[in-house]
């Protein structure tokens, strides 16, 4: 009973302070996890600036070649917030009030507070589903395929578990890790071979330095745990042969 | 005496342990602040998988659009570590032992230890400049626009400071922080006046949380000190009108 399809997703990340240094993104690794845990795979990232023209290429681009498409930031009150306008005409929809969220928003401020910066939030494509926003109020919204969210990063986790009955994903990834005290030159050769011999699985290797010694992570992922089993066994066998000790696993 | 060429560079991120989660990546911001310390405005920021026809396609168009690419990952001894066979595909360049890195690495290790495992990363494209690696030996290396860093975060820190007189920029961004007790709804209409009436710079606005307490930072920047003096004045101007506390700029 397990579903064949693979689903898979790009993540967008919209705003010049990734793109100057000014601020570290975390919302890449965020979205990349909890879609890996609902079965979805993330084909790439981008990040761009916060550009009209630049947004509606790369999203017109991305939604054609992925099942979803996930953004982050510029759906704020500044007029640096350009995201909302942008995907309004990449769609070539009406970029206009959406009546639902207005609402969320006059019953969210106290009495004057909805005031016009705050009103610019709810400004969305016409007929946008919205995704609620359980920290701050203003909803993000998906139009298609296309998913927007916001760029602080606490309200984007916030947001994500509203959104998991909109996903539809394929078999979860599934993932297996074998660390090692050796490094990565001594294994390569075997490993390669493994992998040759497994094509349709995936095996990464990754060095870490940790309490002042170095070892190497193998991470072996599919969404089939048979496959994960086997592989992993065939590299237990050259690790015990070649005497190289497991840290964990 | 101030240089008016415009320099820009994509940054481009291999690796599928970025892609599903497992490591956050903090390269881009590394790259991206040294970039802007040396007048390189970053356009674009792309994370790819280890797949050869994807690194291909995705080098061959960003080293088209950009002044510089700079790549991170896939330069070790395993077999993921694909970045430079693909990059001698991309520019249809021999892929073979680059001698002067073998010499660096033969030097590197003790007797016997260069094992074939290590000899895979002093295989390059056909004439490649190499990047020097002061940390672990094993060197980065270039052709034409494309710089090919190691994926190591420590490694890759070490390596920049080498390619300082390799990498021509133009006039350094600058960028000035005010930081305000407020909210961005509370500014977004007079900022949004600014930055209409100063189109040539940018204005970005990030609101932060900190102590217990909500703020926002407005970001000028630009490669124009004159420009920035004036955009902050402007900016000082309402904020005083509304009685907003400054925080810190």
């Amino acid at each position: 009973m397990t579903k064949n399809t693979k689903v898979n997703a790009a993540i967008l990340i919209i705003g010049n302070e990734i793109l100057s240094g000014r601020t570290q993104d975390t919302n890449t690794n965020t979205i990349a996890l909890w879609l890996n845990s609902i079965g979805v795979k993330v084909n790439e990232v981008r990040v761009i600036p916060d550009i009209e023209d630049t947004i509606i290429d790369t999203v017109n681009h991305l939604r054609k070649v992925n099942d979803y498409v996930f953004t982050t930031g510029g759906i704020g009150p500044t007029h640096d917030d350009i995201t909302a306008q942008s995907i309004s005409k990449a769609f070539s929809l009406e970029y206009e009030i959406h009546q639902e969220a207005f609402k969320i928003l006059e019953d969210y401020y106290k009495e004057g507070e909805f005031n016009e910066g705050r009103q610019k939030m709810v400004w969305m494509p016409r007929n946008a589903d919205l995704i609620l926003n359980p920290t701050s109020g203003a909803p993000g919204f998906s139009v298609e395929n296309v998913f927007c969210l916001p760029g602080v990063p606490s309200i984007l986790k916030s947001m994500l578990g509203g959104l998991n009955n909109k996903i539809v994903g394929g078999n979860p990834i599934l993932s297996n890790t074998i660390s090692l005290r050796t490094v990565e030159s001594e294994i390569a050769k075997s490993l390669a071979e493994i992998q040759d011999n497994n094509k349709d699985i995936e095996i990464g290797s990754y060095p870490f330095f940790q309490a002042g010694k170095l070892g190497v992570s193998i991470v072996i992922r599919s969404d089939e745990k048979s496959k994960i089993d086997k592989c992993t066994n065939q590299i237990l066998r050259f690790i015990s042969e070649k005497k190289i000790e497991v840290v964990d696993r």
